[in-house]
């Protein structure tokens, strides 16, 4: 039975991830893509500046051992249909998309033959890689602009549809070098049933099925309003404070995880659990 | 019967409070102390600059309309047993404490003759108040240093003794602008017993008996650690990132506030509640 959230490996980089030392990241997603057999297509489709964004990947993705790794520029929708484009994808074991603006991806692959062959690939076992505007288009809706720095605030997120790789979440990168808690909590506000996954950078969430797991440096804040006892977001005008009550808040550090279905977290499988429960 | 946590009135500030414009948290301050008949005592312990903090407070408390407004520096503990000193904080209605260095506070003033008598005249209902580092003395334990702009990792934050006007909480200010979440949370790792309070700028905390109302133009985020499932605080070396789960957040605007006794958030009175329940 097909798992309600995600279905392939997906690694969902908060941006700014390291590319040129241990590069642990980009290091699990190439041993995700089969290690020394992995096809890599690094899509720059998110950036207009393809070219260079792409060559940073393809060079890390070879130091780290992948066989096969080229790039692909996607400026069309026509092109995305195009069937040496949808081969080459066909052929891949690892996509990465970088970042840019995850506008883009949607507006340039969003329905396109390519967009339904990548969800095929994922669903067989492919992995689907993604930082920055590359993770923030992997939820179903995903946030498209919005203020940083901000406490939360009605009206100062704009969300829109995303590629739905990862469904039931709301994710938002370079979350605390950024200051973005705020315009994440707004976006929940309005959107409640959605899990928010504030990624931090250098660091990463891997899902796979149902379950999350953090790799990386930082932190991953997940956000749950799924029993708020309290929100105005739907009676506030212009850009005023909200108020919003009983948030879950989990803060999840490297080898923590997530179980989406049950909306539970798991902490880390190397650490002793702290001693909280009343006969710890 | 005294409540367990506050006593006489408290307005605990995040900072930057505006003071030339509408000012309606230093005119709620003075209103407070008494309106037109307050004696207010601007105490700048916390700074090395007095005389010019001074002066600001006390232009802006006269405009605010109170009748007698002066400063009160204090340089050493032995000022602190003045008897000079001592008349003119018994005679105040309102005792305002400006920014600077809230280790200066507590050293400075720490169980001396003055501090026995604010907390004793405060109990009778004179209104204490505080902004920056005024307001992080006010609760048991402060923070007395820390990094700002991080994730939640374990020893970037350094607490210490506060003056203990408010009990059982920890105050952070500048919350947002200064990106606190992540020290704010690190500290509550370490003591979760506390109620964690990030106050942002312009913004205040009224407090009375075990009442908090929201004040001002930004938000206060109310962190309550009491049911947290994991916490890997005690664990971490060096300053690894903390995994903690199941915090509990209230997102506080003005007019919401916090029943410290039961621990349960208030929303707003003039709002109507979001039909949140299943009957709703």
């Amino acid at each position: 039975m097909k798992a309600p959230h995600a279905a392939g490996p997906l690694v969902i980089i908060g941006g700014a991830e390291d590319r040129t030392g241990d590069a642990r990241i980009l290091r699990a997603f190439t041993r995700l893509a089969g290690g020394p057999k992995a096809h890599v297509v690094v899509a720059t489709v998110a950036t207009e500046q393809a070219a260079d964004v792409g060559r940073e990947y393809v060079d890390a993705f070879r130091r780290l051992g992948a066989k096969d790794v080229v790039t692909l520029d996607v400026e069309s929708r026509k092109q995305a249909c195009d069937p040496g484009v949808l081969d080459l994808l066909d052929r891949a074991t690892g996509v990465f998309f970088t970042g840019g603006n995850q506008v883009r991806i949607t507006h340039l692959l969003g329905g396109t033959p390519a967009d339904r062959l990548l969800r095929r690939r994922n669903e067989q076992g492919m992995v689907l890689g993604g930082t920055s505007a590359g993770a923030a288009m992997m939820s179903g809706t995903m946030i498209v602009g919005g203020v940083s720095g901000a406490s939360p605030r009605a009206n100062i997120v704009e969300v829109g549809p995303g590629m739905d790789f990862l469904h039931g979440v709301l994710i938002d990168q370079h979350f605390t070098r950024r200051g973005r808690s705020g315009r994440l909590l707004a976006a929940l506000a309005q959107y409640p049933h959605l899990l928010g996954l504030g990624i931090d950078e250098d660091t990463a969430v891997i899902a796979h099925d149902d379950r999350l797991t953090v790799l990386g440096d930082g932190s991953v804040m997940v956000y749950d309003l799924g029993a708020v006892s309290f929100n105005d977001v739907m009676e506030l005008e212009g850009t005023k404070h909200l108020t919003v009550c009983d948030v879950k808040l989990h803060v999840l550090a490297d080898g923590a995880g997530f179980d989406l279905a049950a909306r539970l977290p798991l902490p880390p499988q190397d650490s002793t659990p702290d001693a909280l429960s009343p006969n710890g």
